[in-house]
């Protein structure tokens, strides 16, 4: 029979590299670099909610660490330490196998340490808490977007989103675009090294986790600007172009969710610096609008100055 | 209607004061004082396993922070920070008010701040992520016992489980006995000025929250020792002494869990000096037993040396 001691020894145990104290004492010890400032987040993700209870556990290990460390990309922070606090309905070696294979290969990529948690039983839950660095004074705060600075976002929103869309049998996905939307839903990918890259150049930033206009809403608010995107600007992947349904289009890209881009906000005059930095980070970077003066709100306008419709706001859980 | 945001700013957002960035952002941000090992700490509660899903709100917000705080006290660490993530069936005012101020008393008493965290809807679940600080050398680890230390315990253990039993209906309690049982079990104190009075004295600690046996056999696992306990040596609450069955005593005593006691180790030479960090921290220290050379087991034996029965090995969630 499987004990919780057996399932941390067998599936969540590493030998500490960077941590004075790893799992298995009542805390981790954890030596920051001299002067560095910490950047510590938190996510909770629940089955049925978050996640479908029968999803693939090893993209799952991926998600849950990933949309932490899109926080700390989202600060500037460079990940360091995670712990996690896991409820498993049963002890189940293979489950817990994979999806510890894939919670941990994502840690190593980013050269991230599991030095804790806590397992328990009860509904599958999991609930992650990620530590980073960052020089305090170069971190990507949600309240420091200025009027006149650029808005940037890397990569593309929506595809998550429509593939959420496809598995709820609302629109049909076929070939490399449902391939591609599926990965995004399953796999997101931190922008850890652009957020880093961003350090000094960009002023706010906050990562794209509720829908772009949402989260942006949060920046604006913060900042206490107005926020305004061109339409036409906003990169679209091929598969929302070519998903058949412009009112689906729309709604993925500006309040799908689960996309863990960077929406960010800079000066013009950084605009050289923040192509160089997606650049050397190897992801896209595009100008979506501009941050103004005004009360804090997010618009969208096309190229006739039409305001497009903005969708329902990003998701709440209680709304 | 209440939102997710509404939620955070009125129940779980304070004004930072050591934090360089509380809640509202991607991340946290902690300015750690210089040279200072962190100490970090995550426990997650699930309504139906680790408390009844009707429980005193107050009392669940103290008592979700009062169990990390007590990992931080094991290894003599001061607390600092904390972060929540929460899944609530439903945005209840009344329940988020009393929860959060249960949470909040506790925190401010030992000088924690809440720094961040999630709120999430789904059936009740709080994980709490405790950070501290404690000097790295004089942290009180779980390996570090050597034969000839004594063995000591904070307070008494058993009051918590016998608490329990009495919800249960296995035991009848009243008057005073009821009220200090129940207490025990819906308010924990976490040991945190004993744990840093204890830094230089004691050689390893552990919070006693799995049953005093079980706990113990952590520190003789890790330090490859053994311990021995004096079983009438054992501190006995009134409660425990007068429940009228000695077997309930025992299983609560040796087994119950729940205790948030912090069982140790230290020097023959160190006990005036365990005494006086007793005294100075108003909790009573006994000593109740010893390590040994040998295979590690933790054994209680009676004044005639007989073994006394080892009840069941402490809460296994996957037993």
């Amino acid at each position: 029979m499987t004990t919780e001691f057996e399932i941390i020894r067998r599936h969540f145990t590493r030998q500490a590299r960077t941590a004075a104290l790893g799992v298995g004492d009542d805390a981790a010890l954890l030596r920051p670099r001299a002067g560095s400032t910490l950047a510590v987040t938190t996510d909770m993700l629940l089955a049925g909610r978050h996640f479908f209870a029968d999803a693939d556990p090893e993209s799952l290990g991926h998600k849950a660490l990933a949309v932490n460390l899109s926080d700390l990309a989202a600060m500037g922070a460079v990940p360091r330490w995670a712990l996690l606090s896991i409820a498993l309905p049963r002890a189940d070696e293979r489950w817990l196998a994979a999806f510890s294979r894939g919670l941990f290969r994502l840690a190593r990529r980013f050269g991230t340490e599991l030095i804790g948690g806590d397992t328990t039983r009860g509904p599958l839950a999991i609930s992650i808490t990620a530590i980073g660095e960052v020089p305090e004074k170069l971190a990507l705060r949600r309240d420091a977007a200025r009027a006149g600075d650029d808005v940037w976002l890397s990569g593309a929103t929506g595809e998550a989103a429509l593939g959420l869309a496809h598995l709820r049998g609302r629109v049909r996905l076929r070939g490399s675009a449902r391939e591609a939307c599926l990965r995004r839903l399953h796999a997101p990918e931190p922008r850890v090294a652009l957020g880093r890259s961003l350090r000094g150049i960009a002023r706010s930033a906050i990562d794209v986790s509720d829908g772009l206009l949402a989260d942006l809403g949060h920046v604006a608010e913060a900042s206490r600007v107005a926020a305004e995107l061109r339409w036409e600007d906003l990169p679209r992947a091929r598969a929302i172009a070519e998903c058949g349904s412009a009112a689906l289009a729309r709604d993925c890209l500006l309040a799908g969710g689960d996309d863990y881009e960077l929406a960010f906000t800079a000066p013009v005059s950084a605009r050289p610096r923040i192509l160089a930095a997606g650049k050397k980070s190897r992801v896209r970077v595009t100008r979506i609008g501009s941050i103004l003066k005004g009360r804090p709100e997010v618009r969208v306008r096309d190229a006739r100055a039409r305001v497009v419709a903005a969708p329902r706001a990003g998701f709440d859980h209680f709304a």
